[in-house]
């Protein structure tokens, strides 16, 4: 055979190998298996962009908000900032000699899980207080981002920026291509999340709207800082998220996800207004791969917005069943 | 003459008299008279735009935030929200007989300035939370815009959302044209404000921070919405200033403007960032086509932010000087 036909057999080769990677780089949801779900978040964007369709949101309109623990990042086995909070606890006491005697660091530097589990929320609170007030804004921040570029997942040993999920990480992008505006409306205390959304989901820190502690703007002979103060402001949780979305937002979002009861009254809110609206739970049913868990978890519970979402005809993801892929790092 | 020469000549001369109106639609800033504060404005946007520069912003961090009263529109004789306040008294008057013997509202509903002076800051804040409590977000925010539908200034017999500054709405279009996400960050209440800004300004609902009070998700049988409660919980001026925008933007702005007092922490927050940084401050010094005031005046005190401009060598715009129109309806 001539040479060039070789080459020419060659190239036709590589063409007819690279075709499933063409083809999944014009799918902007690749991970998302045909179904349901898929077909709903399709068919939902199709319709509120389609100008002149009767279903259509100007862009300005396209509010989408997005619940963080359970729904863009895992939350077992347990939430990852409490995670971070018993570590920042174990870094911050050699400056805090007392806490050695002293319920519930005790149990933390011991790693005494029993002592832990019974100081409870109260308990909870205290260590939240503990390491995430006290200093400035930027000092926390630096802190988180220091956490999350050391520590690990007990079980999966990775960073646990790496612990997204690979197929919302597709929904936010496809999102923002159809002129959606990408919001975070999560339980997490606002200032840890801002340490990584913008760089782990493209999310800005002024997209980002969370749990929030006082704060006081301090001059200190002209160094100027903003300190953060021991006491709660607002808990973005259950109705505390329809509040924030209004007081914040000042629209009323067209989507929102979430993935635990939690999400409820965030997602109640959504599917109240006028036109057409989606509303998604991400239901934990890989226990393989991720966790499953659901109406008897203790972290991320999801009872009564799952029934709500078969009641309303919500969109309930099965993770098992729906995702090709959970996390950016599994192999295809 | 030939016609064809005549159309010419008619075709020539029309175009001479376009040429200023062409210059004009080419200026973006035509209000701003060449000065200090003009060639402030532009070479700090020049700078901070000009890619490979030293003094090069990204696009995502170029936030620029403005005061609202007595910065984008006029504030004398008093906060435009205060009349409004006072007006939503003699509206909810029949609803409310005991009004009529009590305390503040019966000075406001027999117009008596002396006794509603008497009555004070305490006075004030009952007249508040009587006119922007007790019912949902969405109602309140259509009262507002009622009355901006309707009411008109003492003075000038205009709509308040006419006695904007032509020059400062001039600015913010030349900021947005130029990457930067303009917001408002105001003692004014947070939904007053969102219900003109999106029209008058061009500013978003969600680039509108302000004055919040409490409110409460309320489910009636099916029927959301978010109650609006007699209860402040952010004042955002002076030190509230940096509060919320820490807070809500999660970044440090690379510009602000405002005119008194209450916008001295956001100005020294502002210029405390890394970087090439701007602030402004409006000077009210026109006596004719506005009003004169500074370091004496009740309303929008201008005393320590002044001796701070100086001292810092912030821009003071004098609005007498450097303004060739105040309010778009003025004629050229």
């Amino acid at each position: 055979m001539h040479p060039m036909h070789t080459s020419r057999l060659h190239w036709w080769f590589t063409l007819l190998l690279a075709l499933p990677l063409l083809a999944a780089a014009a799918d902007p949801l690749p991970s998302w298996k045909d179904g349901p779900s898929r077909s709903a978040i399709e068919s939902f964007v199709n319709a509120v962009t389609n100008a002149g369709g009767k279903d259509y949101v100007p862009v300005p309109e396209r509010i989408a908000v997005f619940d963080n623990d359970g729904t863009l990042w895992s939350e077992q086995p347990m939430y990852f900032e409490v995670l971070f909070a018993l570590d920042e606890v174990k870094r911050l006491a050699p400056q805090h000699p007392e806490w050695e005697q002293q319920q519930p660091f005790k149990a933390v530097l011991e790693d005494d899980q029993h002592a832990l589990a019974e100081s409870g929320m109260d308990g909870l609170l205290k260590i939240v207080a503990a390491t995430h007030s006290g200093m400035s804004n930027e000092d926390f921040i630096a802190h988180a981002r220091s956490w999350l570029a050391s520590a690990t997942h007990p079980r999966s040993k990775k960073p646990y920026t790496e612990m997204v999920f690979q197929p919302m990480l597709e929904l936010l992008a496809y999102l923002r291509a159809n002129g959606f505006k990408t919001y975070i409306v999560s339980g997490g205390e606002v200032s840890f999340m801002r340490a990584f959304a913008e760089e782990v989901y493209g999310i800005p820190p002024e997209q980002v709207i969370g749990t929030t502690l006082d704060a006081r703007f301090q001059d200190d002979s002209g160094e100027l800082s903003i300190q953060r103060l021991p006491k709660l402001v607002h808990n973005d949780d259950g109705p505390g998220k329809p509040v924030s979305i209004d007081s914040i937002i000042g629209r009323r979002p067209i989507l929102a996800f979430g993935n635990s009861d939690g999400d409820l009254q965030m997602l109640q809110w959504t599917m109240a207004g006028q036109g057409k609206r989606f509303a998604g739970l991400v239901h934990h049913t890989d226990a393989t791969r991720e966790w499953a868990y659901d109406r008897e978890s203790k972290v991320g519970r999801l009872d009564k917005a799952l029934d709500a979402a078969e009641k309303g005809n919500w969109t309930v993801v099965d993770m098992a069943g729906e995702w090709s892929r959970v996390y950016p790092f599994e192999q295809d």
